[in-house]
């Protein structure tokens, strides 16, 4: 069996006995991320084009029942014949299909809807649902709070006799221990990362802006792999630390840091890597942030391990940068899980009030950013696998304020 | 007055009119694309990190009252010191930010949360809108439809003394029509796509994928412009046509037809432009759709102008490709509205049921798409902005099935 398909049966598996655990019936995923997740199979619709609910999974508790993937018609002509586990259920979209070598049993050829209909999946999954097992009373776990309004109303009033739970809180138990298959992207995503990141590197000088290093981190990423999203490339150069999305057109001078904080996708698994580029001597307030992180991201990198609270890693490390040079210093968490997310950070998080315990197969960021008005932003953060005994770096770029 | 300061005055103006002609108080956005609009700021939280609601942008039918912007403060500090016309609200995060040099007079020192919390901005929201002037009863237009499930019942929450009503309609009414600032994003993204397809193409020989074209294309784009998005570039090649994260591994081999349906990114609006080739002769069914689709294709051109209802275009091109060759084409519209929107095709449609009359300064997409299971995708589709007397083509290249 390969790697893809392990992961796959892995995660039906653990979902079916986190239902059982639970006492949940069936659990329902609409986003982008989490209908990939349980099936294996993106939509375009929903990671390119942002459609919400284009797509859902259903796995069930019962171990007997396949899992359901809902898909257009039109996506869904690009899945492979068979999906171990799932059955497929399409609907028509406002895009007509051609057979005409009669290749295909089961073309649609009804009425087609005018334009794009928000509900057209849900109304697919309302159809097939009550055909699936679950009787009056079922507790079915669905991203109620992630979903639309919209979305939300119609499960109710369209299947009125099951019950609802959020499925939120066991997505989050899912996703953070990772299969084989998640940690081999994950693995190359950082690599292509820091691979794009020097590449980018390489353009600094005086003059440059961060759209210029952001485009030249992008093309470089490009150049290696083909995700299923553009993830994202936070530059700074000079004092403006704020994310744009209309980069400032600040040029960069004698003096300025200059911070990388990016990720590139692989199969929709994204890295989360920073590190920081001074042109010249930096300023004191930047040498005295770099001086206080350090120390304190170091000694997070050291006590990552399995069994190890990620409140007490968080703990550790704001005490360590708080007394080498940053006593306010007053962020809310330093790293996060890594995987899926398009928002990159993902629970669990190494804050105060985390109660997670680090367990081997999770993978996981330490960060220390620092914001400073009139100063830009100062940055590490390091990927790490945890394993059985402790941690595996899957950084390999000095974490050093390199001066160039 | 610079072009896109002018832009923001008409949108408050039209959007104020608009309240006042609807009877309602006030003007909700929570989508990144709506906030953009009508603030001029788009947040990277949003576009990039694709956080629902992570901003709010506020218009109130009253004249003389400012509209509000909440944004988080870290994003908040990239904007500019005045927005004419505008409050900016801003709320804290989990990121931690200093003042070395005693810059701000409004440094948060407050607790912060220990990482992202979705309802951030609305609680921003929630205590703002009572000091507003809106009274009980007040009538406010939201994105109820559109937002998440947990905003849209904390709003009913929150705010339980206004009435609320859908803004979805409004939107799409005020978007139609484009402003002097968006009809040269337009342009501009439709020269640039020509352009980065063009390169693209360049690189069509026996043995590339539709991975290394979209590779192409994307690379081309970024060195011409860093958009807030990557938008999208749908590119088959031979008979697989389904829309793909994940491309085909099909390498070209000579009879392929390859079709790339594209945009770039342009301050926040994207081109959605066609072409297809062919590497070497195609085969007959592919050479049918196009002879059945390019004289449907150009008489709808031909048609838009001023006051031309959308749904006659529609009926016209239907018409046209069902009897050149086509007889069952069974498409649910033939172009949209095109714009701000991450999904690329907005409302309103040319489609059977929409009643929208064209105006001039609507940029719209003419658009013939034909997937065919083992035939692959032919599509022309063009941008076209509606003049005074007729319409302006955006696009240079040409509409032939260019044979390579």
């Amino acid at each position: 069996m390969n790697l893809k398909d392990n992961h796959l049966l892995n995660v039906a598996d653990r979902a079916k006995d986190l239902l059982e655990r639970e006492g949940l019936d069936a659990l329902i995923a609409s986003s982008a991320e989490n209908v990939y997740y349980l099936s294996g199979q993106p939509s375009v619709f929903m990671y390119t084009f942002r459609m919400s609910e284009a797509a859902f999974a259903v796995v069930f508790r019962d171990p007997g029942r396949n899992s359901i993937l809902i898909m257009s018609e039109f996506e869904a002509s690009g899945l492979p014949e068979v999906i171990p586990g799932f059955d497929i259920v399409t609907y028509p979209q406002w895009i007509d299909l051609d057979d005409p070598f009669g290749m295909r049993k089961d073309l649609f050829t009804g009425e087609r809807p005018d334009a794009p209909r928000p509900d057209a999946a849900l109304a697919a999954l309302a159809e097939t649902l009550p055909a699936s097992g679950l009787t009056a009373g079922a507790v079915v776990a669905a991203e109620l709070g992630g979903m639309r309004g919209g979305t939300r109303a119609l499960l109710a009033e369209r299947l009125p006799l099951l019950r609802w739970a959020e499925a939120a809180p066991l997505f989050t138990a899912l996703r953070a221990r990772k299969t084989g298959f998640e940690i081999a992207q994950l693995r190359e995503s950082c690599a292509i990362s820091e691979e794009a990141l020097s590449a980018a590197v390489q353009d600094i000088a005086a003059g440059v802006t961060a759209a210029e290093l952001a485009a030249a981190f992008r093309i470089a990423a490009t150049r290696r792999c083909f995700g299923f999203s553009e993830r994202f490339a936070t530059i700074s150069v000079g004092p403006q630390f704020a994310p744009a999305s209309v980069y400032s057109p600040h040029r960069a001078a004698p003096g300025d840091i200059i911070k990388f904080d990016v990720g590139a996708d692989v199969q929709g698994y994204g890295a989360d890597i920073a590190r920081t580029f001074a042109l010249g001597e930096p300023g004191d307030a930047a040498k005295r942030a770099y001086a206080a992180l350090r120390p304190g991201h170091d000694r997070m990198l050291e006590l990552v391990g399995p069994g190890v609270p990620m409140a007490a890693v968080f703990a550790e490390g704001m005490q360590v940068i708080r007394r080498s040079g940053l006593p306010d210093y007053n962020r809310g968490h330093l790293g996060h899980s890594i995987g899926l997310a398009l928002a990159t950070e993902e629970a669990p998080f190494f804050s105060a009030a985390d109660t997670t315990v680090l367990e081997p197969n999770m993978v996981v960021c330490i960060e220390t950013p620092y914001y400073g008005y009139g100063v830009g932003s100062v940055m590490i953060e390091d990927m790490l696998l945890i394993t059985e005994n402790g941690n595996e770096r899957l950084n390999k770029l000095t974490r050093d304020l390199v001066v160039l």
